[in-house]
């Protein structure tokens, strides 16, 4: 499989003109040939935008705005991630990621479990214990969003579920540049998994994000990294690359689950 | 507290040769201000020396080794960690850490619990459920073996334990320096603890070590690193970094431990 990352600068409130920014990267990474397109957190919105308008421009995970994503992924034959406030039925907000195959379906939706700071805490709820796997072109295929990728148990959780691809959309920020040069690759090696890691550049109010994205392989070496400009990256996945990570490193199966098993 | 570490090339299955150095390097290591010097793993006897070997060299944890190095810490007031094989009350034989104060006791002993491929297995039982944290001149202390650190449950149960400062005594060999030059950044990153990996450099059999043994501060950043030869490596630790970093990265607090909490 050939994967697309864009990294951009966010455009804050402006949903129409973030959805005319997909169609155009999703025609881009498609004629790349490039079956699945990884974009940043809370892409529809722009992130640092508050309580206020995040209440305000909330949908549901089949709203209005997921079908202008399932028509762009259909137009295109590509499937599509891509962040969103998302309203649930009870009313709750979350920071949730969706995963819109080719066809227009969608395979997977996720909630942020760790929430980043006063800066997520004050405008979303904390997602629950669901860390949904799903089959992709052959591959096995969990999310996780920004924070959630430097506490290594949600990526752990991920592997042991069987994925061999994470997909990271983020919204990571000056001075965390570490997460982005260190922790990721730790993440991907210690998982024998590809990690898809989706940042912003530029800068959205007061914060300004790290840019430097990347598309990692199960040894953690860096396949494809961008700077602090938009760009597309581009990598293609090799499932041979993940079975001989797992030799090499055979983590998972030398992993003492006797001594560090979870209570469900 | 100020940390010495010493990387050198194994001289395998010679303890007095072993036992010498120790002392010349504990001398170095107090003459330089340090109070603990920490060593590779299986130092006392190398670390590829077969399955006859380790079961004719292993003492107990209290033995006549064990003995001399309390007489080398009490004679250069320095606390030491080392690594040995053990031989426990059953027979069983153990890949193992000590740690034995300046006044020459012993704080605590730990038996490396995840068993790095036919190498270890050949040769050693694994460790037991048991990670001790014990108190060294104000600091937290927890201790793991080579392979055990490239596992994040493990540094992670040290760290909710109370760890600021892990020690990893290792024997970590070509071509697996991506654990040296990224997994162990990361460890200490994600748990805000300083990490202390203490490798060989050098040959030992078909064994060529990777060097490259480092102390790493709790934000990740290396404070000292060497390269492929014998050193001793030196740094200062201070609590005020661990209090920052656990402010500007408060994973330990975030942690959604009803998520992924420990079933015992």
């Amino acid at each position: 499989m050939r994967i697309a990352l864009f990294q951009g600068t966010p455009k804050p409130l402006d949903v129409p003109g973030n959805l005319e920014r997909l169609q155009h990267q999703a025609q881009l990474a498609a004629e790349r040939g490039a079956q699945l397109l990884v974009c940043p957190e809370m892409f529809l919105t722009g992130y640092n935008i508050g309580l206020a308008q995040v209440e305000h421009l909330a949908e549901a995970a089949d709203g209005p705005s997921a079908m202008s994503v399932v028509e762009i992924a259909q137009a295109h034959r590509i499937a599509i991630v891509y962040g969103y406030p998302e309203r649930a039925d009870d009313g709750s907000i979350y920071n949730s990621v969706q995963l819109i195959n080719a066809h227009g379906s969608s395979l997977s939706n996720y909630r942020k479990t760790h929430l980043f700071g006063e800066l997520d805490r004050s405008m979303f709820s904390a997602g629950p214990d669901h860390f949904p796997v799903v089959e992709l072109e052959g591959w096995k295929v969990g999310m996780l969003i920004c924070y959630d990728i430097e506490f290594p148990e949600n990526a752990r959780r991920l592997a042991l579920a069987g994925a061999d691809l994470i997909l990271v959309p983020t919204a990571n920020m000056e001075p965390y540049d570490f997460v982005c040069q260190v922790t990721v690759r730790a993440r991907a090696q210690e998982n024998q998994c590809y990690l898809v890691y989706a940042n912003y550049c530029g800068a959205e109010g007061e914060i300004k994000y790290c840019g430097q994205s990347s598309i990692v392989g199960p040894d953690g070496s860096q396949l494809a990294v961008a700077g602090h400009d938009e760009c597309l990256l581009l990598a293609e996945l090799a499932h041979e690359r993940v079975t001989l990570g797992r030799e090499a490193f055979p983590y998972l199966a030398d992993l003492r689950q006797d001594l560090h098993s979870r209570s469900s």
